[in-house]
């Protein structure tokens, strides 16, 4: 089986796949898109002899591949992929397994806004006592009893849901699809109930996939319709919520706070130092904000290289797929 | 009936109890203890006056009490209660309700150690993008999978274990008085136990009574045993864990890391500004520390008022008290 990789995955997945399977499969790599777009001949070459793909991104720039029977994407995003063109023969599977580490992550950050342990932390180490009951500190909240509103209820947002009940919180949730799901949420409603749960939750947890139907659903009016006090955590898409509403809404107060670990703007060849959005985000003491890292575990790599070599093992045994997004046509 | 409410928690307590009883009660506040160990001829009539002590202290400087029937800690910890000085004819109760905010508190903690959002947040507000998976960023490690030992499985213990294993980590448990508790741990062991548990443990949460059988039992030997990458977390008292032993382990690297929020020096009228140990535990990096707030929540305010309440209704109507420590003779 000949596998090429496409672009910065090929540094995990070229060692984890050939000590797999050996000389069993024939690997290449290549890099289409991001900061090299330059299509050289031997990526035509590496494309035209590829039966699987695996790549985080698929484009019209793209050279042929007829003999690809399997695009691999060792991620779950496809907002990156574009459908149509990937060649019909060719099967489309994703992986997950970022949910784990993206609950984690989740929770750390709302702990943090309502414990404040790394906050405290530092003021502490320089010797500062506020806060300490003895001298009459001020009490904080607690997660128990604070309602969290998922957008998105797939892998990710009934992780959270799962530990967010053991921390007696109650859960809200909205999907593509509203349909009975483990753990039952108090609230299933689809995305277009999203102002049915606005004023109620503390926590907008934003965990759906970008699509013509999520992009920028949180805008002006949805923010202004939440709490004062409320935060919203974006670990899926930035463009799903509308980069200057929110910024606003930080700004002036409409909304407590936000957690954001995904973004409007990356790093690229022409501007590696780029901030993560046109709005200075990073001026506002009420944002946490991390570089994309929510999901990035090393047990998600390892169950995510697994799974990925679970297909080709599929495909060379005519085994079933995992994770079958598009069939290949016949 | 006649209620004299001791020290700080006279704030708080004078207020609350105002309210939900009127002229059922007559109050009076003084100050024994801590900052202010004088005592006063005003300080020794409301002592003999007293029916109900609402006090976090006692002992042989406090002047006689001959008509107490309760006294209620309006706390937990029984450290600072002497139990012979108090009078026989006393009842003495205490409250608890602290288990959910340590809960939050100890995940914030684990979950900081692992994810590192709050510290990273500090570098990405800088412009740095270190870390973010696009650039070949590391990936972290997962609570999931980890191991939790609980040296105690009381409120707290339990309340950290529910929660742990929606977090899909393993829980080690060890209480003065093994049995079957909820939720049930994959090990369940005595104090004694503690070696049998210590080179198991990714985190070693401390979280039992200060007594005769615990103070120190965690010292240099207990230490040597853990992993090297362990993290202790101390929401106890400081005194279960050997200061001098804790601090070398730290420095050294015996262990990973440590998340104290009890310690060994508080402030005081003549040093109100006090280092919280006779080590520099605030020079080390891999400790995060804070002044003694795992459980101050404004729910376990509420709730530790509520339950002080109900036990001076029940000595109203001759009801039970809740959490009887040591009842009275008749």
């Amino acid at each position: 089986m000949k596998v090429l990789l496409n672009g910065g995955v090929a540094r995990r997945g070229m060692e984890i796949l050939s000590e797999r399977f050996g000389d069993r499969i024939s690997l290449r790599q290549i890099a289409i898109g991001g900061n090299d777009p330059a299509i050289t001949e031997d990526v035509a070459n590496s494309m035209g002899w590829a039966e699987v793909l695996i790549s985080l991104n698929y484009g019209p720039e793209f050279p042929p591949a007829p003999n690809l029977k399997l695009l691999q994407i060792p991620a779950s995003g496809l907002d990156a992929i574009e459908l149509k063109e990937v060649p019909g023969g060719a099967a489309i599977c994703n992986v997950y397994e970022h949910e784990v580490g993206i609950a984690e992550y989740t929770f750390n950050g709302m702990l943090e806004w309502v414990v404040g342990l790394a906050r405290r932390n530092e003021a502490f180490k320089r010797g500062d006592w506020t806060g300490t009951p003895s001298l009459g500190g001020e009490t904080r909240g607690e997660l128990a009893g604070l309602t969290i509103g998922c957008l998105g209820y797939g892998n990710i947002g009934r992780a959270v849901a799962r530990r967010a009940l053991a921390f007696d919180m109650k859960v809200l949730a909205l999907t593509r699809n509203p349909r009975l799901l483990d753990p039952e949420p108090a609230f299933m409603g689809a995305y277009a109930d999203l102002p049915k749960i606005l004023d109620a939750v503390d926590f907008l947890l934003v965990c759906c996939p970008l699509t013509e139907d999520t992009r920028s659903i949180t805008g002006a009016a949805e923010l202004a319709a939440m709490k004062s006090g409320s935060v919203l955590i974006n670990v899926a898409r930035g463009h799903i919520v509308e980069e200057g509403a929110l910024f606003t809404a930080l700004r002036d107060g409409g909304i407590g706070g936000a957690i954001l670990d995904t973004w409007y703007q990356y790093p690229n060849a022409d501007d590696p130092g780029i901030r993560p959005s046109h709005q200075p985000f990073h001026e506002l003491d009420n944002v946490l904000m991390t570089p994309h890292i929510s999901g990035w575990t090393e047990g998600q790599q390892q169950r995510r290289w697994a799974k990925t070599g679970d297909n080709i093992e599929a495909l060379m045994t005519g085994g079933n797929l995992i994770n079958l997004i598009r069939p290949s046509r016949p």
